[in-house]
């Protein structure tokens, strides 16, 4: 049984308060978090607490605050040579205090308050300064049932970058889409299965292999049919931008030139 | 029961084919193309035919071919006042020859040629010159298990622009993110499900209420950040595109400046 304290009281700690709490190989021994009100709620399940100074042993203190505040916690924390560790995919190892044994555990998903999150599927990265930790994080991801990787600060600070491209942005795209097709009166519902048609494609096949469409096949008339079809500037500038980029990944020569304006186009 | 009639013998038209012959309500009266080896393995099944002049009478005829071959291909049909439609999302109503009533059949969704397609998650945009035709078109559509909508050409044009950025966009987001992680040697299993997750959500909430990350919270730390990871420059473009297009929408001041170079920056 692994003994666990959670600092913090925000989406990920609330996640991974229920899914602890809900595994057998892991005690939630206490919850901090500087207000008391966010966690009192628990306080019958749990020894919560406001204040530092009544911090228990345990085999490892999960900090689960916001990115600008870890490294203050970590220093206010009033012992050493314990084993604590952050979530965050973009804070560095070295930002917690060294006084104590240093790691992360950050899971990557998007987290949201309400909705329920299945640890099964979301992947945890560890990274531990002293090697002889890592077991302990493997040991807790597989207790709420996620698949962990090994990752060093600098792979972590990719992924996070990455999950920016195909979390963020793709949303975006979505919105974009909603935009256009509501300016048309179009049911956003027809585009749903294709999101997720997408999204599904590149589970067994590469992005590359996966792609399609007017840009990948260089079908010209299309392409400018479309650019017509767009009347805001921006997304105009989007759609020229990743038909580039589309076209630079398959090695295609034909590039909208993106300073052209439509009405020197023929 | 309805006959229908298939030309062409693309990704579109092979899938059509399968799930009309799985349909008790519809009978597959002839395929014609103008190869007869692409569907000379049918013959056994149903009437194959590479010569317009051995066209039969039937309800319905559907024009699946390529986008360039449309207009041609129903010009060189052998009769009149027959109903004839094509499955393309670009292509004008009117670019079908007027000699026969008109209309579209339109599945929206990414047809692979081996991957099996599920018709009951295909939305198919149905839109007929003579209002007459149009139950016509419900009923195959529902023969498949297919949703059906009313859609315009003017409304289909833009659904087909919708559907660049929530398919090729989307994945050409992907394809980066790929291409940073590869960079440092993540495996991109992490971050698969970060994309289904991201698909599902705007199942049931809408892409702008589903937004989350720095540029949405306005994480100017984090934007930085990510940029100074950024090496490829048109990646950087993306990255900054993107956070200025969120930001937009949702009305946040600061923009990165896309003019600005990383080392005027501090």
């Amino acid at each position: 049984m692994i003994s666990v304290i959670l600092l913090g009281a925000g989406n990920v700690a609330s996640h991974l308060y229920n899914a602890f709490s809900a595994s057998d190989s892991v005690e939630i021994k206490q919850w901090y978090n500087r207000s008391y009100d966010a966690i009192k709620s628990f306080e019958n399940d749990t020894e919560v607490i406001d204040d530092l100074s009544q911090l228990k042993e345990a085999d490892i203190y999960i900090i689960a605050v916001s990115d600008d505040a870890i490294a203050n916690l970590s220093k206010l924390l009033p012992f050493d040579n314990r084993f604590i560790v952050h979530t965050s995919g973009s804070v560095s190892l070295h930002d917690l205090d060294k006084k104590n044994s240093r790691g992360v555990f950050y899971p990557l998903q998007s987290f949201s308050k309400d909705a329920e999150i299945d640890f099964s599927t979301v992947p945890i990265c560890i990274e531990t300064e002293d090697k002889s930790r890592l077991q302990t994080l493997k040991t807790i991801a597989e207790a709420i049932g996620s698949k962990h990787y090994k990752i060093s600060t600098e792979q972590r600070q990719t992924l996070h970058l990455s999950a920016v491209f195909v979390n963020n942005f793709t949303n975006q795209m979505y919105r974009i889409a909603h935009e256009i097709s509501d300016a048309k009166s179009i049911n956003f519902e027809i585009l749903k299965p294709l999101i997720l048609e997408t999204a599904n494609k590149v589970q067994d096949m590469s992005p590359y292999m996966a792609q399609t469409g007017p840009a990948k096949r260089n079908d010209k008339k299309t392409l400018k049919k479309h650019l017509k079809l767009i009347k805001d500037e921006e997304h105009q500038d989007i759609y020229k931008l990743m038909t580039k980029s589309i076209q630079k990944t398959h090695g295609i020569k034909y590039r909208f030139d993106i300073k052209r304006k439509n009405n020197n186009e023929r």
